[in-house]
């Protein structure tokens, strides 16, 4: 299958070398020409991937265009707020009857949108799919076993994008929740910022577990509200990559809360990083959203204050931990 | 209120501190002398929580009838394999009005009885509670914030409970699914040797994140079997207690798996230790449970294959991250 992969982030990298380790015809469209260069001459990311050997017949290119040309199968895999853009400006090369696979994680800042329904406003094709799960790019390059979801209205489409990436550490799981997979794979980027912020302030393992279950049950509120089947969250999009992103080392998003803990301004924490902390602006998209639809979100409420209101991390944090003894079946 | 605990080991050491801090008249029994003493004299459990300072209103006996006399609420947080014959021994001396919380997390072999039913069957009293959560014990001392439930069909005896323990950095959570909480916190601990294998045959955090989301949904599946409401999988006893035990540094269960994934036997895993891994005889029960209700459990398979029919652990990860792929709606 000719596979195109727009973005050359280290989650697109890691996707477009399982497709092309399975034998798949693949290009990867890379933003920056060094990385599309690295890519093509010594089969390696130099700026997002280090040091991690890549398919040798992994294709890249600075040309979407040449990248989308004759492609069965587009995986969308940039910062979630250029996805609009950079899907836009490629729209007239893909094949109306591709699939499109959107692995961008994130809600659009202005019009909430989740990222499938950016790219299917912006690229005619046969069908829209989902991808999230627990997934750090190094580990799946390197080859650990590793399971995400793939979600489609088209349960034809989950199916092709299932078998495409499938291979013996890669496994795909089919699911029909699109809003479930896409909202899971966002929201847990907040949250491992909150997460950072509790450990920045010195507290502990039990802190932790506790806000990982608290910030479950309000990715679980807002999913509900928004349509989408409350055990999706109890899956791999859910709980699987918000437990990944929450208490595994590679965690960008934690990392920056672990600095906001610790004292640091957002300005301070964002300043001189390449790579994209999604959690900040979905922490807006995300505070929006529960305002429209009347979902409290205690958690994201915590973050946004933090991160934008100039609230301290040491007051804000046992303020939500005090909140009032009540039945556990309110939460 | 005059409170009794039973059984001095590091999570009963810090549920006594909690009563003796919020003022309640606590002593603890202890199975050692020495603990008994050192408590009583140094106001420190210096076999079982080395090095942190407790309640010096904090009481500690050798006599389990002197720590049971006149106390209306007695917490149990014995071994889970031990607990019937301790509790047996001191059944005469509860009063009958009192309130019994069980601390203890396992399933009772041969019986294959939770743990408020094995107190219940054995202490006449005026109601059982079951009490469990994301709580290392240290955390708890140190206090840092944490969140634990409290289950009873009896709601009065639960707000009881609660109300005896909640202090600012310690929150109960009350809840009706006695099975459901129980449950959560005695097969979590299987999980976490899972998790341990898993971490030492050498794979990375995607495949801890896949396995914990599969596994609380094994736990939730048998859990339903058994009248627990699959909702309180996700809640603290669940998510939170699971997430806490399979990715925080203070586990036995996660360290015993970790050795036995490197090649250890269970024989040289245990070897030598003077704590118990809970997660072992409840791999045996929880087997069982399975087998009786018919439900599907994998990775509880894969542990007890490993932990008592010599499966080698090098083998058994990569067949059960194989299985065919299929819908995550069907897991």
């Amino acid at each position: 299958m000719r596979c195109a992969v727009i973005g050359d982030g280290a989650w697109g990298t890691a996707l477009a070398d399982v497709l092309a380790s399975n034998g798949h015809d693949t290009m990867i469209w890379a933003h920056e020409t060094d990385v599309a260069q690295a890519i093509e001459q010594s089969h390696e990311n130099r700026r997002f991937l280090v040091g991690l050997p890549l398919a040798p017949a992994l294709r890249a290119t600075n040309d979407q265009g040449a990248a989308l040309d004759g492609a069965d199968l587009v995986v969308y895999a940039t910062p979630s707020q250029h996805l609009r853009q950079i899907a836009r400006k490629g729209s007239a090369s893909v094949n109306p009857a591709a699939i499109l696979a959107v692995a961008s994680k994130g809600v659009e800042q202005g019009t909430l949108s989740l990222m499938t329904d950016v790219v299917a406003s912006e690229v005619k094709a046969r069908a829209v799919v989902g991808i999230s799960g627990p997934s750090f790019a190094m580990e799946v390059v390197a080859r650990h076993p590793t399971a995400i979801a793939a979600a489609s209205s088209d349960a034809g489409a989950a199916l092709t994008v299932q078998e495409a990436f499938a291979s013996p550490t890669f496994r795909v799981y089919t699911n029909d929740d699109v809003i479930g997979v896409e909202l899971g794979g966002a929201l847990k980027n907040v949250m491992a910022i909150a997460t950072g912020i509790v450990e920045g302030v010195g507290l502990g393992y039990n802190s932790r577990a506790a806000l990982i279950t608290r910030g479950l049950h309000e990715m679980t509120r807002l999913g509900v509200a928004l349509g989408a089947r409350a055990s999706t969250f109890a899956g791999l999009a859910g709980v699987g990559d918000l437990v990944l992103t929450c208490t595994g080392a590679h965690s960008r998003n934690r990392q920056l809360g672990v600095e906001i803990g610790k004292g640091a301004t957002l300005d301070d924490a964002l300043r001189g990083k390449e790579t994209v902390a999604e959690g900040v602006a979905t922490a807006q998209s995300a505070m929006q959203l529960a305002e429209r639809h009347d979902v409290d979100m205690p958690i994201v409420g915590m973050v946004h204050r933090i991160l934008f209101d100039g609230h301290a991390a040491k007051d804000a944090v046992p303020e939500l931990m005090a909140r009032e003894l009540r039945s556990e079946q309110d939460l």
